[in-house]
């Protein structure tokens, strides 16, 4: 991290204090988990153990960085706690993920867990999601004709690029980002989402979160479900 | 192919006839269409102009050696007619496919065609799918917990191998074989299993066979919807 964002950080350290001695942790993706790591790693430093399961390659990889141990679901079928980002949390708890292209690993992980705490700034708080394009992993052959079935339901897409290349997941699937404007129900759209053919994974989270952190100008809110 | 097998050459021989100047054609995969592949190029060394989208990396290899022109969902969206093999068909044209590994393609492939024409000897058809493990086509992260999760519908699952390795698709997924005895509403099993997160299709095909082309040993014979 080249420039240290005081909300982000105040969030993803205080994040790293629900994670208690012994605890199985799913590890989420993106910017504020890379200040969650950090402090998570300072505590490992001075004794706690813990393990550690990454939703992204890159997660991984900052994981290593601040010496924490990791495990995966060949050895861990279930997770205490698991923290993740989001890019939009709406008033029920409901999420849009997967602007960092990791939707489907975090999904599988923060699923995976007892407790799930979101962590985010207040420019993530929004009345109805959809502002931000939804993300939904799809299957690279044919992804043409997927776009064309998602495009159905009212939205228009975008394959999305990196570096002037498609950009790849780590499951080797493609994104396709989809402006829906409002989406007025996640669950339902979802499920229509996730019955296409060629669509693997949808950026829609709902019924899974217990905390919502929220870094503010003046700290930390802790809501609720 | 080192075994010539009678039954197949005769359906296959006989689905390429199906196939006209002009036409965009799906070609599915698996021993039959070998030898449709055969036949087709045949016509096409004799001057029959068609373009084929191949399902498999394997079907695309067998259309190079027999020169017939391909090309891919980046040019057309839409196919004449596409000619597929099965593991099993049922009375109403249900079908279970994806023991050769392919049912993703292949069901992409297979519901871009105006008319879809499975090939197939007599061994295939029952009175009830089931017997023959359903392949699943799943995501490789975190597949223990999906396969807890489509066992938990009733079946029993197996990862499949190949030659002492786990077998990935072609689109870099794992295949769970499941065993469900009877598939009572094919529809209805592969909408619950296609909404569980991590997997990515089915190999339960239904509602888009036109002709089915069954080799026996007295001949071809031809059901119609």
């Amino acid at each position: 991290m080249e420039h240290v964002d005081r909300k982000k950080q105040a969030v993803g350290e205080k994040a790293a204090e629900y994670i208690q001695d012994g605890m199985l942790v799913g590890l989420g993706s993106g910017t504020t988990m890379y200040y969650m790591l950090q402090a998570l790693g300072d505590r490992v430093k001075k004794g706690l153990h813990i393990r550690g399961v990454p939703s992204s390659v890159k997660t991984e990889k900052w994981a290593n960085e601040f010496g924490i141990p990791l495990t995966d679901f060949s050895e861990v079928d279930q997770l205490d706690i698991a923290i993740d980002g989001a890019d939009e949390i709406d008033p029920a708890f409901n999420l849009i993920k997967g602007g960092g292209g990791s939707l489907l690993r975090e999904k599988i992980v923060d699923m995976a867990a007892d407790r799930f705490i979101v962590v985010a700034d207040d420019r993530k708080q929004v009345d109805r999601l959809g502002a931000f394009p939804l993300p939904i992993e799809v299957v690279q052959f044919g992804w043409q004709l997927t776009k064309k079935n998602i495009e159905a339901l009212g939205c228009s897409t975008v394959l999305r690029e990196e570096d002037g290349q498609v950009f790849i997941t780590n499951n080797d699937n493609y994104i396709l980002d989809c402006q829906f404007e409002a989406i007025h129900e996640p669950k339902k759209l979802h499920e229509q989402l996730k019955q296409l053919l060629g669509v693997v994974e949808t950026g829609l989270f709902f019924d899974i979160v217990d905390d919502v952190l929220i870094g503010r100008d003046d700290g930390v809110e802790v809501l609720k479900r």
